[in-house]
């Protein structure tokens, strides 16, 4: 079997061998610059991995695999417009470098680029590989309006959440490992069962994220910690604090996050000492490893040979401690 | 066979019958509003025309004609983003009504329900049928944004001109034609003729708006005759007189583009005297005649019953002396 690395690299190299027409230039440019800008490749990397332990032929997957990162990188194109993001990974945005209609606009292809490149399957599996695609496609657009409408509301409950984050994030990987099943050769029964360990590992992991968010080691995760906290973002803790703070505490949260006169400091700390005094941060470990114990349930179902069955448990597990 | 307006018929009627999930609203509203504005239904029409033309079920090619539709419609909600377009047919655009973002998200999600549409068709014809949609698409993508770079531009030639309506209106055309006929049992060179009598007949259509934009009959002509000298828009008359105007007809053309102190009555009396001084008119019509020409030979040449012919004729004829 091959690594993880390995199958980022030939990711990254095949990537870099994508070519796209070179007019009109503000179509295309924009669609290798987002492309260049990097990433770790986790979601095509999946999808060769899944072909890989099926026993399938890597390359036959290749194509399908790219066509996961131009479509991951087209929702971020759009998606940086929607958020006013100035940056994506430290470079300029789209639509910051070029113009809003260029981001649209570009977009809008990859997406189209996205189809072409998935379609590069044989032809028994065309369609069952498009209606995957269809779906978790589907999904990712309905989790980011979600994600959008979370905002302007002050009572999301957890399970609202839960199936935001599914939507928004899981899918994908769960997309991304039932198609490479499939390529590889996998029963659509064992190919449905990764599918859930994907889903269900990918909600652990954005769980994780929001844990981690807060009480994540500062040397070693990546963004500044409390970021959540200062843009009072809905994350799992700020839900479930929301849900469980009574009276001087509810009063106080809310003080924390309506008004603009403190420093962000200090209102990470605040923000944090009202989570600790509520468990926020048990609850949030417990929801996690019930996702993590729910991606390892579906995992066992699989008819996979046991050291296949452990790579996959290795994957989950580095997947589920980085970085704190 | 059935008449055209039998086909819009059917089309309308399948539209107000397509229907979205509820929930998230703001992502499936906005379909379902776009394709309630109407039009004339004539893409999705002439996708049904070329089935029944060849002898196809016209049910068959029912959801592949209501996935052009949606196409469509996702385009002209994209298009009304980057045009800041306040009205639809009289109607106010989804980004006006809803914001921006839910008129980028909502169109992304109608991109991909139109390949879900588009998809139902035969295992036999997927591919090739995804294949032609998948090129419309770019193809209209390509056109938008070139057509976006001209508004920038003052040195654009007629080919380039010809090429742009051909990416953006006519490709449509001839890929619903295509699709169509396909479905109906042509064979492939037939298919392929009938679409190069759409991408003609669709230039040609094109051009014709140009001069009814100018010289159409008020009474008439859906839209306010002049609109586009009024907005400077780059029509065929426009780009062909600023390659023909010399010195102070040069000049004049130039201060009426660039001034903004004319009264609108004016600019469209002045523009349109430069235009008859030059004869734009007249190249303008041979210019349509001769893709209108193209058309009909293109039509000579494919394998079908005269009468099939004639009707498919009379079609053309009645697109191309409409309302003036």
């Amino acid at each position: 079997m091959k690594k993880l690395e390995e199958l980022q690299e030939i990711i990254s190299e095949a990537v870099t061998r994508l070519s796209f027409p070179i007019h009109p230039a503000e179509l295309y440019e924009p669609i290798s610059y987002i492309l260049s800008i990097g990433g770790k490749r986790m979601r095509p990397a999946l999808l060769l991995m899944a072909c890989d332990l099926f026993g399938g032929n890597v390359d036959e997957a290749l194509a399908p695999a790219l066509a996961i990162e131009v479509f991951h990188n087209f929702t971020l194109m759009h998606d940086d417009i929607m958020d006013n993001a100035p940056l994506r990974r430290g470079r300029t945005t789209v639509h910051e470098r070029w113009n809003k209609n260029v981001a649209i606009l570009s977009g809008d292809v990859m997406l189209i680029e996205g189809y072409k490149l998935m379609m590069q399957v044989k032809d028994h599996l065309l369609r069952q590989i498009l209606d995957i695609f269809n779906n978790t496609a589907v999904g990712v657009c309905e989790g980011q309006q979600i994600d959008m409408e979370f905002e302007q509301r002050n009572n999301v409950a957890i399970n609202e959440y839960i199936n935001m984050i599914r939507l928004k994030t899981a899918v994908v990987l769960g997309g991304a490992l039932k198609i490479g099943a499939l390529i590889g050769g996998a029963e659509l029964k064992d190919a449905d069962l990764l599918c859930d360990f994907g889903e269900h590992l990918g909600i652990a992991f954005q769980l994780q994220d929001d844990i981690l968010d807060v009480y994540g080691d500062p040397e070693k995760f990546g963004k500044q910690v409390g970021g959540d906290i200062i843009s009072n973002k809905k994350t799992y803790l700020l839900i479930k604090a929301l849900e469980l703070a009574k009276d001087h505490r509810a009063v106080e949260l809310n003080s924390l996050l309506n008004n603009k006169q403190f420093d962000n400091v200090e209102k990470v700390r605040a923000v944090t000492d009202i989570y600790n005094s509520l468990n926020v941060r048990q609850y949030a470990d417990t929801e996690m490893q019930e996702y993590a114990d729910k991606a390892f349930k579906a995992l066992d179902a699989i008819n996979l040979p046991d050291e296949h069955k452990q790579y996959l448990r290795d994957f989950a597990d580095g997947l589920m401690v980085r970085e704190n």
